[in-house]
């Protein structure tokens, strides 16, 4: 088995949570490069990791070098990156194609290295159960990332750019979307002075549903799903001063009355 | 302690929950009333209830008359109901307001018994996590229905019917639409022969982030949270043929940027 040594280059949540995570693996991140010296210098005292300085890594002694910055920022780091011929450039982006480093040919080695999951700081993850999503240019660096992402995950899939593009799309719906609904929910219940926590049991048997079922549209129910005109007016009523609530229940209930012809 | 003899009005999913979570209380459900003769049956079979033949429980054994009957059907099920004096007639209702036994001077002592929770047959619920919401028209009423309700959950609350119509609303947020996004996510994996499992343990940590969360806006991630309108115009073109998902993909979009300033 390989033993790589790693370069990572960013300082955000996705960069510490690789951090940590490969510390309890024979893996090792050697080098971090970041924009901002503070963030570096937090990253060079939690863990044994050394600053690097420039973007040049042909004369280290590093095999996989990730790229953990913010997407945007790709198209500007990418080009100032400088590999030899052994080492592989990876991005860790849902939403960037593998394409991106078709464009530099002194890059001969990459590959995306996509952990499906939110990674907030200060929050403690077990990294093994997060699926990983690897694409490579060869055969060779597939296999290298493949390896080095089962020493963190149960569950690495090799995923074309085009399907990691859905997938971040369907995650958008997901995670970002259903977050922003629970949010609304709790607005709602803290406006009338009671406790979020009143919902939780049932946004987890909510989910737990889901998660089980084949096709989560056949199991809908509420007052769209059953046509309930009365009730559907009724929180219309309710939601009168916030038209932006209002929209957006009037959108949902439709599109969950347009699908019930297809599930009956 | 009270030991309530309990008709149950209704044969659907909640009515069934009750019966399978009161044979572990020291209350029995003794009757049962329902439309369907064929679903009366199941209950008397499944559990130890007698079937009641009308809905005049003037000399029965009854303390409790819990209505278990979708919404639309409880003005057209309480006139035809005969109580005495002592018995209790409760619905469960959330969207119903306590108001619907004004109407009725024969029924004197009423409430609401709502269970928080989203019912389907053929899954084992811990009902005692389940969070109960009374309401009721006389300080008795309201201890009876409290010792009742405790004796299935350890969470039960006094909320008016103006609370549990925002409670309603709130649940239709976060259980029935959120029901719905993951649906549409489930979908688009589908579509490109992606397993849904892969978002998985992406969904559990949205939720538990959530419901940990005092304020859900402020933990908002993703393309729209960024203004990132290079990955907004990107999806939307993924979703070029199902012009009802791109609709829902701008609304809520534009609702998670209007959300934004007030919480930068």
């Amino acid at each position: 088995m390989n033993l790589f040594k790693i370069a990572l280059i960013g300082t955000g949540n996705l960069a510490w949570h690789l951090a940590k995570a490969f510390e309890d693996t024979p893996h090792k991140i050697v080098k971090i490069w970041g924009r901002n010296p503070q963030k570096v210098q937090c990253f060079t005292q939690t863990f044994n990791i050394k600053p690097q300085t420039s973007l040049n890594f042909q004369k280290e002694a590093v095999d996989i070098i990730l790229l953990a910055v913010t997407d945007s920022a790709l198209g500007e780091i990418i080009p100032q990156i400088l590999l030899n011929e052994k080492q592989i450039l990876a991005h860790t982006s849902g939403s960037t194609s593998i394409e991106i480093f078709q464009n530099y040919p002194k890059v001969v080695n990459y590959g995306v290295f996509y952990p499906l999951q939110t990674f907030s700081k200060n929050c403690i993850l077990r990294f093994h159960e997060v699926p990983i999503c690897i694409e490579a240019n060869s055969v060779w660096v597939e296999n290298q990332l493949f390896s080095l992402a089962e020493a963190l995950s149960l569950k690495v899939y090799k995923i074309t750019s085009q399907q990691r593009l859905y997938i971040h799309l369907a995650a958008v719906f997901a995670n970002n979307f259903v977050n922003h609904l629970l949010g609304i929910a709790q607005e709602i219940l803290n406006k009338e002075n009671i406790p979020f926590e009143l919902l939780s049991p049932l946004i987890q048997e909510t989910i737990r549903k889901a998660l089980e079922s084949e096709n989560i549209h056949t199991i809908q129910t509420g007052p769209a799903r059953r046509n309930d005109s009365n009730t559907l007016e009724k929180h219309l009523q309710l939601l009168q001063n916030f038209p932006n609530l209002q929209h957006i229940y009037r959108v949902i209930s439709q599109s969950i009355m347009h699908k019930a012809p297809e599930i009956n």
